[in-house]
């Protein structure tokens, strides 16, 4: 964990939607969206100077506790799709990030999505968060 | 539609948990539980006497547009699941329903959710429901 | 481990598609037929007396390092699916299983498969199965 | 359709693995390489100056009607992986594409593959291929 700074870190992923993550409905099946929601996370954590598999191998685990999502337009195959996190709020034992999905040609909006994470231990207790950790997510908040 | 009293109707509906659907945290990924509220309202809708799949045929889909989900503890592969699902809302272009997810066996509560669906046509404009749908709809609120 | 006699045991299960396994071609997504398989093994399993769950817990898992699949005609959302399993081969490390996965309704045959999984270790290494395992194997080859 | 050259056409995509794709074995589900393969393909026919979706748009569907994989070792949880696609058949029904799927930082082998499509149009009767179509097929075979 590197980021020491008070700049608020935010994520930009970009990839194509998978033929497999359309439904008949001929547009992207709405509980991809929260998978797309953990590639954001994911690359926000790396920016921190951190893997989440680094995490995971010191024991404590993210769980995802609580979601919302909005869906505001259809994501389609072969779309280009960018999604930018923030992180935005860190507590102890429990981390908020938000999610902004958007159509990369076009800059329309998709989804709109919050989800809560809690650090919890092998046993799936809740436990604080390592302190670097937790300070490295503090100096990131949005 | 043949539902016409105002008896509410719920669904409950039981499987076993895929291995598919576990994650690297030995439990089930967070974002399977979406797909199972989807089998929960499949299964109340065709508790109204339709089906889903008629739905669509008339040129009609029902969108998810929010969602939200609160995760209480983890489901693991095996388990036996229920999931009831009981509509809370109806109006003329949308509805929402209230899914609480549990394990089978032990009762243990694992999953609340709500999820909101907007009636659209086959270009994705918002419109109203057909009547019959409506009605069945409306008689089956909770 | 209970069974003994040299019955060929074969296993049938029934399920319907869900809407997340569709995919804009309006059938269901060709992938998923490998979790279905599964499913099939995994009852198989169960009807020898144990649960792949079980297995996993002495340390024991069944990774799959060869999958064939042949596609004859397309399921679709609500079909109700059949999927009859029988074991075709039992080796000290390997074991291969071969699928029939039909419509319940119609009979029509959708996929034919065939899988082999080898046992390996929590290090991934590959192992001799669990005498009791292998021999509930053995008699219930086809 | 621009490829006109004899130059065996190939694909390599690169791409992280999603904590969505891992099972409890701790390791990708063996069904996610099937929908890694279809990400080679789309790239490899987008790369002879056409895409799928456009194909789709004509009418003209390609079906899986054949798969095969050899899984050789596990990838793992933001394992940078790369799929290598080369176009191995074209008749006038059906095309065949053979991958391999490597970790891109230790080049190791994870999964060979080869799938065979119809094309088919949208009743999901097998008909020929349009000729631009099949000409740059047979234009790119390895």
């Amino acid at each position: 964990m590197s980021a020491s700074n008070r700049e608020p870190v935010t994520s930009e992923v970009e990839f194509r939607v998978r033929y497999a993550e359309t439904d008949q409905m001929q547009v992207v099946y709405h509980a991809n969206y929260l998978i797309w929601c953990e590639i954001g996370r994911t690359d926000l954590i790396r920016k921190l100077g951190s893997s989440y598999a680094d995490i995971e191998k010191r024991g404590i685990a993210l769980a995802v506790v609580d979601a919302s999502l909005r869906y505001h337009s259809a994501a389609r195959y072969e779309d280009t799709i960018r999604v930018r996190t923030v992180l935005r709020e860190a507590r102890s034992r429990s981390v908020t990030f938000e999610y902004t999905i958007e159509n990369a040609d076009t800059g329309a909006r998709l989804v709109t999505a919050r989800t809560t994470l809690a650090s919890i231990d092998r046993d799936g207790k809740l436990v604080q968060m390592p302190d670097d950790l937790r300070k490295s997510l503090e100096a990131a908040i949005a």
